[in-house]
């Protein structure tokens, strides 16, 4: 259940001497084709990183041959010297492969602000180009964690065809200065306009949805490459709904791993006027540090949630409002209901539903508890 | 320096036992006349406090003749008991002075989603009107105090007349639950008009520049009430300039009892197209927890302030902006400047600069850090 499960694809993970702890820290993902039909997603952050910037010129041309990533730097605000580093990596990329700059993705991640020590990233691209194997999947996804505790890998399978994934970071398709790289492969026969939309027709219900901290990166990056080598072309609402299935998976390892969290929290927001109110009643309180810490302590404190919903523009009476928690509606129509008492929030996964009573349409956010060690690993991060 | 320094001003604190603590939770403000002028802003959260939904009725004729106001129970999401709870407050408040139960604004702070205990708050309301005097101003400061430290008071000097404030929270006029509130006095003759605009631009400039934790209130309230007993009428000029600089005085009071808070930063946005600009650039900085950590840790993470500026619609161009933390350009051109470690950041004040370079316009946003101090306070506050 790696990025190397899908036929046509090797992959290597290698230790550059980037990090500071010694860890592996440069991956690279060749997709051998017989097609090399991409799509990508990138941050919608206006400061953008280098590798970003070059990454999207790439995909103009939704085709990807390769995507090198690295870890110990993510080569964001580095200027004129960042931009020639991330090329650079894509020159020497494709001058191993015999292929061209054009057709190779770059991503990189960790602190912001720094240039990359490019003789090492170099080297360690050299290293990660003679090691490509087939089985070369957990390495990679190993060597583009930073902050992670945990590499975060999944795979789907279709009719003959499969759809494999690997994530780093804490945080959504915006949010989280930890970074979100995720690359996704698969041998299915996709054509470049059925995967640009199925790869955003599943973003947008997963990665776009999970919303750790609130904080949009410079570097987030999903990029899907298809190699068409099972010979097998899928139907596209199937197709759709296995890759779907494969980012959901993996948002939830990513807040299953975000940076301090004590409590995954999935909130649910029912019967709005429509999905956009959802989202952004969802999201206010997902934003909410107030809400956030009292999770972390916790507490169902459920007129955190209402005075959250009451920021937004959502469709909604505000005496009219039920909130539960873990399944306990102890806010029903703006006023006290069930018990606080009756909810238990010791589990790491917590439930919050709220009922707008405004229409029939229903989003989830994805979030997690404001804690102790989200402050201290944040407050020490770059120190 | 209290609200009472004013002519034609009582007030009084007592400790009706709202509060577990046994602090004072009770205080009554009285405008003798004889003008009972009057000008508020409330929250502009949807989901509004009983206290709020009564005082908005209220403040259409813009006029008072006095306020009440309780801590230790907000009457927020408390249903048509809570509102009644309100109303009674403002029955009795009227009964004992001869005045209308629509003359007497009513503020309430503290929990939301429970009830007052409304015999109790009767009581209180009993005693203070039987203890009002012309020395009551710091009474009241202290009985309206939350998760306050130290009361916050203020009072500004015209010719012949003079403008009194009382406030609490940690907060600004939208968010914070740790609602804030701001009762201001003055004896200038100051008519309805001239009272709300100079109200408004005082507040817009101050209170709705503070930025504690980027959460809205549902009890926010500033009242202005104007006794004309001076009998002098200001230049709206002066009486808007005095009246700004004591609503400063208060909001930086405020930021400096801010829960839980290490620093207070004053990020200042120049050079921007717009005041509006300035504004959202400010607000987004203030209100991303990855920043807020990194002041905490005193760390001058510039790469987290151009990340939080990416987010915005403000005009700018990513490689042109420059960031000064404490007087130090540690980024320039979007990219490093002086060497990060010239940035002291042990002093609870702290100073950011950004500069857009696309306008003349400015604006500052005030904020604080987030600690530890902060997650225990809010993760531990209702239990």
């Amino acid at each position: 259940m790696t990025i190397t499960s899908p036929q046509g694809f090797r992959a290597a993970g290698v230790t550059a001497g980037l990090k500071a702890s010694g860890k592996p820290d440069v991956a690279l993902v060749v997709n051998d084709g017989p097609s090399d039909v991409a799509a990508a997603v990138f941050t919608t952050n206006r400061c953008k990183a280098n590798p970003v910037l070059w990454s999207e010129q790439v995909m103009q041309g939704n085709k990807a041959k390769a995507v090198v990533l690295n870890s110990g730097g993510a080569n964001c605000y580095t200027g004129p010297e960042g931009f020639q580093n991330t090329h650079a990596s894509a020159e020497l990329v494709a001058d191993k492969l015999g292929i061209g700059a054009i057709d190779v993705v770059v991503c990189s991640t960790g602190l912001i602000g720094e240039q990359l020590q490019a003789d090492k990233l170099m080297a360690g691209i050299t290293d990660a180009a003679a090691g490509l194997s087939t089985a070369g999947g957990p390495a990679a996804a190993e060597a583009i964690m930073t902050t992670d505790t945990r590499s975060k890998e999944a795979l789907r399978e279709g009719g003959g065809w499969s759809i494999g994934g690997m994530a780093k970071g804490a945080g959504m398709l915006a949010p989280a200065l930890a970074t979100m790289l995720v690359v996704v492969t698969t041998d299915a026969q996709v054509d470049a306009d059925t995967a640009d939309r199925a790869l955003r027709a599943a973003t947008r219900v997963t990665f776009d949805r999970l919303d750790s901290d609130g904080c949009m990166s410079t570097n987030d990056t999903v990029l899907l490459m298809c190699s068409g080598a099972s010979g097998v072309t899928p139907d596209e609402a199937e197709f759709t709904a296995r890759l779907t299935e494969l980012c959901h998976d993996l948002a939830q390892q990513l807040l299953g791993d975000a940076e301090g969290a004590d409590h995954d929290i999935a909130i649910e927001v029912v019967n709005a006027a429509t999905e956009d109110d959802a989202v952004e009643v969802g999201r206010a309180i997902a934003r909410s540090n107030l809400f956030k810490t009292a999770v972390f302590g916790k507490d169902p404190n459920w007129g955190r949630i209402l005075a959250s919903v009451g920021t937004t523009n959502a469709a909604f009476e505000p005496g009219a409002l039920d909130v539960a928690f873990n399944g306990v509606w102890i806010c029903k129509d703006g006023q006290p209901g069930e018990p606080r008492d009756k909810v238990d929030l010791t589990e790491r996964a917590v439930s919050v539903i709220v009922d707008l009573k405004a229409g029939e349409e229903k989003a989830t956010i994805w979030t997690n508890d404001l804690t102790h060690a989200y402050v201290h690993e944040n407050s020490a991060y770059s120190t």
